[in-house]
């Protein structure tokens, strides 16, 4: 269904500025734009209470003939879309992509300029961009600054992190915004590189939560051949303001017309699961480009990884050189450090236990040379991508791992060097095709090449969106880390499969993480797209892998289970070591159950910083699973089973923490009760702070399978 | 032959600092490096008598500890060298490289670090290099300026042009050292993307003349990886100092031991023409790298080009869209402005008139879509490289042009969008293969992007050379427009076949250039390696091809002639149209018989400003070539033909001046004079300002060939 209204500038100059007001679907959101004294601007309200207040829009130029007032409305277009589309990979199988639209077009009378506002209205929130017409008057611009205001009505509870054009990898800080700019310096941690540009400065997506328990998120989506949006505060009105990254000559995007900035998005809902289980992210992205998806396959993965980044093993080879010159450096030459984990032996061992227990693939990093100094010198041809470690046999242990039914997946870290990545990239693809490689961890460590550019800025963005469509032609899927935070541009290109752009499990190693991470990320983060967070640790003691780093993992061992599930990705790690799964291999199997593809996905409960959980079933199968993650407080899971097909039987393995479990001191302390459950069912879990639980629900097809098992109790756990 | 010899410390330090003084092969010229106070410096004698005064050496470094003083010496190492190598293209077949040389080896105790400085000492100068070997403290480092100095000895007469970043497109001023301050603003003139740095910042290299008759000139040899150096003068001391090009972030110039700038050069001599035969620049460059370079010819070309500079057709396919987006924009669907001078019957044109007259190859410009707005706008994806436009049949062309026995020439203007170039190079290079394209001419027209860099900067400098390496793997040749100013690199590289670097015959069209011109380029420009110059106007009023440009070609048809010898190049463009050189057949058939590959040159007289007259041998016959360009002033050219082979006679064709040529009010007034002539013949030519005269030497193997033709006396022209 598709109705458009095509009102005339004439009409409207008759009508009151309200004619300019669109209303969601089922009416609860609407929006207002006027031009008031020629400047545009927009409110956002909800169930008829006020959301974003009245709020300009516009953008300064280089060339001084600034988008900002001076317009005139030439005409203002309603329209109503509806179409339900199916994504390659995703939470839900069916996805409805369902507005009102209000197209506003404006003329600048003193430049003899155009551009358009495009508002769509959702159920859960709004988006809106600047489009710019092809005229006369308008080719080719330099953006100075973008000022798309969002006016808070209030002093909202915010979960941020510090604004910056080379990092998200921070914790998040839960505070009134009133308070950022006292805490911001706090927040600040340091980063290989890094860049803040306001003491109000903040990241999107940015969720808050009003005194009135009203739910809002900013972020944008369809982020391409532009800079990234940051938000900077006004704290004393409250007001954001749009801040993009600037490139090496201080500006903050090259356009051409026609085209259009990425959506600035606001959901908003009275229920925290709204926020989570909107799709008006990747609605307001482009259907898919790709058009044969078939090879677009989730992961589910182990890696030679965590022994680098928790058990402090080096990337590098060899300790004998001071430094690398590719092409003149013979690591033939040089003597082994012997503690290197990327070495054919040591890949076999876990290729042996990710193919017995049924993963699809196995990251090794180090596998090729350049390590020895990779990092902090901005170094131009700094990695070739395509010559392994002498001790690295590639071909061989690719056709050891086909000959297991797994795949090695492939590792790119360019230390920021985008020209290098660039070159190589062609001949990078080519090896990863030549034996197998389907998918490929990419990597941003470090300052930009070039110089004076930053991760988030336009020409990065260029760059990373030019390797996932290059990959396509290669049918490799990409899983870029550093990158820019996604916007839902994996709907456009499926093979995005992953992203980091947040701070992760690493960090666990790294000293740690909140409590509360792993409950603010489904509400930030993930808006944009799945993020390769590394779940899955079992050994919280890093010093057990490490002598020499005494950090803490942060979280319960039920919590890691539940991140498979709450962290919703169809790409997922095991990130652990295996010796520290077979210490736990009953709670291992629920890492080996969970699958990485859904066909729905129901939030049951959720609040920001406290806990979130999510039921999923299961792609092509009637089996669900639930994971519910804890934050910075116990809390009690109250849910109800009654998504759960009726009249079916299933079997629940429930794995949670226990009355003694405790992040800092008991982490590995669970327990893992099984029997018999249905749709009426409703459970009470108690978790801990950092804590969760996991659930597997396996519909019973055969009755033989029940035996031994009882019906579970509302409060299974003891 | 090669002697070391190993001077230990202990018996330097026992050594007066006059133990530093190395003398080249013939004693003629030497250098002197002493420490004084810790501090490295330098003087340049010839003949006993200054050239460099005491001068400075030294880096500053972006980590504050600079190499500039505190050092103590280590080593001083002599050695002498000498071998003759053949260049695979040039002037002569063989060329002696032979010098030489003092190591110093120098450590700063306050940072542990260590730096060497290398002097090469040839009879014709001199060159010195930093050196950074690989060391505990120094491993990656970054430069904020070099400081070698260059004193000079007196208040000389200099040939310049102004300091540029961006752009060595300027018309030369001859005026003393002290004048360059008063003079530069004037001669600073307008062009696409420009830097001008400093008041008294000149480029290299740089031609001066003593007062004594002392000729000195300032270059560089062998820019790898390194920012290219300009000159800037203090004019109170007359010393000159380096001044490295900046990247985006200001800085000039990222290095990783082991490693070393490239070589600073001094050349002088009391004899003009020993700075033209010089092949200092060469022998400091590195051999060569290609191991098979039986593919590398020398080319003579005409080109679909004048057409467009000068008569002012446009290289644009359509006037019917405001902009171009690749992709996007269907050139199906817009017509045709009807007026592009790359279209398959045009083009077909050309290749019937060049491979009739015995031409190599034919360039073809425009050939590509989107030139229609090509300029100005730092566009990223500004073209592909490999879509013709639709008149432009890529297949059919080339086919025809095979048959009738020529090339076309591939053309790739990358509008200074150095990414994007990269991102195609491999596909556009494919192409070139695929219909049998053997060298590409590049451009950089415009600012560059990535954002903030510089055409003469580290970045550019490994992008110009990376796509000479991979053209290579293509047995590809390149003559790269805009890039930076070359250094001898096609020595290493000789599929370098050309390059622009400097005011081009273009700027004839473009207002005029200063009658001296080409008297100035042989001593500036062309010591880096050949420029194609693109010379062969017979048509001087260009209005007669565009009637709204009434720019005038300021130079006489025979200096025209005279170009394809004097501006030495294995590229030599006949730059008119077809129909001009139909008006002068006579005077086109030295154009026709002059070759572009060389057994022996030599420079019989110079002057810089005033006159340049070479003869050459022609590469595996015994005919010789004479060319004579004239300055900003009449000259009687005297030479004598004692180079030809003894007893032996030659039939001579001279194109010359007459006596009422003027190259403003009748510059198409030539004559040809044919004659016999032999060693011990001795000529007298009259030659107007910005005149000239060409010969062309035959060697008679059949006494038939004479028949009707008279020895020529000493004043043949009339």
């Amino acid at each position: 269904m598709k109705l458009k209204l095509i009102i005339s500038a004439l009409l409207f100059s008759a009508l009151n500025v309200d004619a300019d007001v669109v209303t969601s679907p089922n009416g609860i959101v609407s929006i207002d734009f006027q031009l008031k004294n020629g400047i545009p601007t927009y409110k956002v309200d909800y169930k008829g209470k006020p959301v974003i207040k009245e709020s300009r829009l516009g953008l300064e130029l280089r060339d001084g003939k600034n988008l900002m007032d001076g317009f005139e409305q030439l005409n203002a277009t309603t329209s109503t879309f509806d179409e339900t589309w199916q994504p390659v990979w995703g939470e839900v199988k069916e996805i409805r992509n369902h507005y009102n639209e209000l197209l506003a077009e404006l003329k600048q009378p003193s430049t003899d300029r155009y551009m358009n506002i495009r508002f769509r209205v959702y159920d859960d929130g709004v988006g809106f961009r600047y489009e710019f017409p092809q005229q006369k008057n308008l080719v080719y611009f330099v953006i100075k600054e973008e000022h798309s205001q969002f006016a808070m009505t209030g002093d909202h509870t915010a979960w941020w992190i510090p604004g910056d054009y080379d990092t998200q990898e921070y914790d998040y800080t839960e505070s009134k915004l009133s308070e950022i700019r006292s805490l911001l310096s706090n927040a600040v941690t340091s980063n290989a590189s890094q860049t803040v540009f306001s003491p109000t400065g903040v990241q999107t997506s940015l969720q808050m939560k009003t005194d009135e328990g009203l739910y809002i998120n900013l972020h944008e989506a369809a982020l391409v051949d532009y800079s990234c949006m940051h938000l900077n505060l006004d704290d004393k009105n409250l007001v954001f303001e749009s801040w993009l990254t600037p490139d090496a000559d201080g500006f903050k995007g090259r356009l051409q017309t026609p085209c259009h900035s990425p959506w600035r998005t606001v959901m908003v809902s009275d229920d925290a699961c709204d926020i989570l289980s909107s799709h008006l992210i990747l609605n307001l992205n482009e259907p898919c480009k790709i058009e044969d998806t078939s090879w677009i396959k989730p992961v589910k993965y182990m890696g030679v990884w965590w022994e680098m980044i928790a058990g402090g093993k080096p990337w590098s080879y060899t300790n004998d050189i001071p430094s690398v010159k590719l092409g003149e450096t013979d690591y033939r030459k040089v003597k082994s450090n012997g503690n290197h984990p990327a070495n054919t032996r040591n890949v076999k061992k876990y290729i042996d236990f990710a193919a017995k227990h049924g993963f699809d693939q196995l990251l090794v990093e180090g596998w090729n040379v350049g390590w020895e100094d990779w990092f902090g010198n901005q170094k131009d041809y700094v990695f070739d991508f395509v010559t392994p470690y002498p001790d690295f046999d590639i071909e061989q242990l690719n056709r050891y791992a086909h000959d297991k039914g797994i795949r090695l997946m492939m590792h790119h870290e360019t230390s920021g060097s985008s020209r290098n990545y660039e070159r190589h990239l062609e001949q990078a693809y080519q090896l990863m095709n030549k034996y197998g490689y389907t998918a490929v961890k990419s990597g941003y460590v470090g300052n930009i090449l070039p110089y004076g550019e930053h991760h988030y800025g336009q020409w990065m963005n260029n760059h990373y969106l030019y390797c996932v469509v290059e990959a396509a032609k290669h049918k490799i899927m990409v899983n870029a880390h550093e990158a820019v935070r996604p916007t839902g541009l994996c709907r456009t290109y499926p093979n995005l499969i992953g992203n980091e752009s947040a701070r992760g499990t690493e960090y666990q190693a790294f000293g740690g993480s909140k409590t509360f991470h792993t409950t603010v990320l489904p509400f930030t983060r993930l808006q944009g797209g799945p993020m390769d967070y590394t779940p899955g640790i079992f050994e919280m003691n890093i010093s057990k892998l490490n002598p020499n780093n005494d950090s803490h993992v942060n979280a319960t061992l039920a919590n890691q289970l539940a991140l498979y599930v709450t962290m919703y990705s169809p790409l997922q790690m095991a990130a652990d070591l295996p010796e520290n799964y077979e210490r736990f291999m009953d709670a291992f199997q629920f890492i080996k159950d969970v699958p990485v593809d859904w066909d729905n996905s129901i939030y049951l409960e959720a609040e920001p910083g406290k806990y979130v959980t999510v039921a999923r079933k299961e792609k092509g199968t009637n089996n669900w699973f639930i994971g519910s993650a804890t934050g910075d407080a116990n809390h009690q899971s109250v849910i109800s089973l009654d998504f759960l097909e009726k009249g079916k039987d299933y079997i629940a393995t429930i794995y949670a923490d226990t009355k003694d479990t405790d992040y800092k001191s008991n982490p590995q302390s669970y327990q893992i009760v099984k029997g018999i459950v249905n749709s009426k069912n409703k459970l009470k879990i108690n978790t801990v702070e950092a804590g969760g639980y996991a659930i597997s629900l396996f519909e019973v097809t055969n009755s033989d399978e029940m035996k031994g098992l009882k019906k579970l109790s509302v409060s299974p756990i003891k």
